[in-house]
């Protein structure tokens, strides 16, 4: 059974905060290998990779074998149902859609002293994504992380995804394919990234690597943080559905389970203003658990972690939801516009029962790559900004360098940087004798 | 001297390569010191750190003197002149007039499939300041991180500046005070990144912290990410100037050596299209060395990793400057703006020979922290948008569920997730009924 609380219990607080702080997630100190994996990929390239991907993936490759060609892209493309083609095209223009108006704008403008000032975006060159293999190897998540690059601009997106014992999700292939990815390769691990962030003879490096993947791939991303840049390290999943007693019990149950079933480690809580009505999707859960195919993950993750928020008033519920700050956050109530208008810190919202948090996974079209484990007080889901980067502009004409250099002048000489000063000096001293 | 190359050498490529790789920060390892004290101050609070306080900065304080009173920040900024104080507000107006262009804007819109989609902006709630204290406290760094947060709508910021043995930067306490900086407290290194992150008695937990700081601040801000958002970890400053032989060899060399004087670890590498010139400018540069007043540090900067480069044309000079991807390029050509236009990896661009790399330091209007080591590659200088957050909304009506709800379904089954898919279905089997 998941947990019940109500606001009016006297040790609430306590339980809430115990609730917060629980630790989902196992993290198996992994980070003397990945060191070792990339110091070995650094040192020897292409070969480091190969004997790793023997080693691991139990898969014997040359150098020309580590990239799928066209023509083998094209045969797993193949096999791919109409049906499921036509689900993916689908999603791809969608989330196309959504992400093409995320593109930033340039400016450029003279302020009231003569300077021009303003900024420029690009596109960062070359971008890695990374998809696991396994079996948590999401198609979807290819075109969550591919398609907004390729809407940024980014002209090289390398994708790796390893193929264990040589097994490949056609759908994973079809997703590269629809979404631009222009290079795929059938590495996996701390071996992957680094050949990314370091390049080898046949993989050339890339300046920014996205994408999920396990303690391993994690750790190997923190590690060649800086020598290129890397999206969040994601924790496990998590959805808060806020629901009045006006909803079908077993609606908002399928919802709690479709976060529930990704992962033992993943959290599904339900606010309610109805005791009653908490008691019936409890119930509605169990019902639907003696069924359900991942019941053997999905049945932990409830029972560990699952719990059912009864409050006095939606007031309450919106208090709660910020402390949680969720990933997901799915409004299932009468003024569900009004309620999200007052939510300050989530990733993503669902807003009407109309809305299951599924949609958003797959055909919504915002970004289903969002901040865990109480990051949505900070950051942001995957988007567009996360491939392009700003170029600040300045350009000072002559009166505008006498109008404000003297300021900078002083600030420097304040801060003892002499030559700050003097650069500045120099050419307002120009100025005054011409 | 510094390094003299020419892209005419034999052996160009390889110098070049090894300038780009040189290693010019020392990394103490201070990860397991770090460590300690953020355990520590996780577990015993303001004593542990009242206790580090004493220890390092030489400062016995008790819980109520760790934060400046309204009324020692009023004293300290009465020291300040009145030259200083214009410079000051001057500053804090420009860059907030800069800023206030980069605030997001929300969206909202209903598509084809009679969707509604969106995203909005929120604030970070907190935020904490890290300001070095010793010889590198700079009023110019508290201006450049606290004037975007207040932009932003960050309604709590609070700052912490380690006071050895009691020393206070009157400027310092100013810059806050002009940018609205709503806390300040004497306390520094990873005891106070610690504080900020965990929260104390005394001190609330903040839920980002920006700002420089050495190796021990950096480390914790390492340690602390996840926890709470951080800026980018920056390493030692770097300029590129492009300048042709229409310029003052003197002016470029004050360029040169204002970002030399900063860190005997700065770079300074100028390009130029005319060998003699460079040669005048390293003249200059030796010349203006024996009498500047930061020397000691200016000289071994430029010695060992300055440079200048002499390419054949400009076109050359735009593709080194983007394998360099600086953090400051300054463009001292007849056609700045061109060439401005040419480049697409720089923090930050200066055009025009009356544009010094200073004015950006103070007064210019965008932001001074900008992304180092080559990392203008894949990020941004700081801006608004370090303390904002993109929620992402949705909803759908029934209509828009029967139109792409279908998708969803199919490609939550090509994933083995039945539950994502079941709670799309179970909204489809009732609009199939109605």
């Amino acid at each position: 059974m998941p947990q019940f609380l109500s606001t009016t219990d006297p040790d609430f607080e306590s339980a809430f905060q115990a609730l917060l702080g629980a630790k989902r997630e196992d993290s198996p100190d992994v980070d003397a290998v990945v060191a070792d994996i990339i110091a070995d990929v650094r040192a020897r390239g292409d070969a480091a990779v190969l004997e790793l991907t023997a080693k691991f993936d139990r898969l014997d490759l040359d150098a020309t074998g580590l990239r799928f060609s066209d023509e083998e892209i094209d045969a797993y493309c193949a096999q791919v149902s109409d049906e499921d083609r036509a689900a993916l095209e689908l999603a791809a223009a969608r989330i196309r859609a959504y992400h093409e108006r995320q593109i930033p704008e340039d400016a450029m403008w003279t302020d009231e002293a003569g300077a021009q000032l303003g900024w420029r975006w690009t596109p960062v060159s070359a971008a890695g994504l990374y998809v696991p293999g396994g079996i948590a190897t999401y198609p979807s998540s290819v075109l969550m992380n591919a398609v907004p690059a390729k809407v940024a601009g980014v002209g090289r997106l390398a994708m790796v995804v390893p193929t264990p014992d040589g097994a490949v999700n056609p759908l994973v292939l079809l997703a590269a394919r629809i979404a631009g990815v222009d290079e795929v390769y059938r590495i996996g691990g701390a071996q992957a990234v680094a050949a990314l962030a370091y390049g080898t003879d046949t993989i050339a490096p890339v300046d920014k690597i996205t994408g999920p993947g396990n303690a391993f791939v994690a750790a190997a991303k923190r590690r060649v943080f800086g020598k290129v840049g890397i999206d969040m390290i994601a924790g496990p999943s998590e959805i808060l559905v806020i629901a009045d007693k006006d909803n079908d019990p077993d609606w908002i149950a399928l919802d709690l389970l479709s976060q529930a079933e990704h992962d033992e480690s993943a959290q599904s809580i339900l606010i309610t203003d109805d005791v009653a009505f908490g008691q019936a999707v409890a119930d509605a859960v169990e019902a639907r658990l003696q069924t359900l195919e991942r019941r053997a993950v999905a049945g932990p993750s409830w029972r560990d972690y699952g719990a059912i928020i009864t409050v006095e008033d939606m007031a309450q519920a919106v208090e709660l939801s910020d402390r949680i700050a969720p990933e997901h956050l799915e409004l299932c109530v009468a003024d569900a516009d009004g309620l999200a208008a007052q939510i300050t810190h989530a990733g993503a919202i669902f807003i009407g029962a109309w809305t299951p948090e599924a949609i958003g996974d797959y055909v919504g079209g915002p970004n289903h790559v969002l901040p865990t484990a109480r990051s949505a007080r900070f950051s942001s889901g995957l988007s567009v900004m996360d491939f392009v980067k700003r170029t600040t502009l300045a350009r000072m004409s002559p009166e505008a360098l006498a109008a404000i250099g003297p300021s900078a002048e002083r600030l420097a000489i304040s801060e003892s940087l002499e030559a700050h000063g003097l650069s500045v000096r120099a050419r307002l001293d120009r100025l005054n004798r011409d």
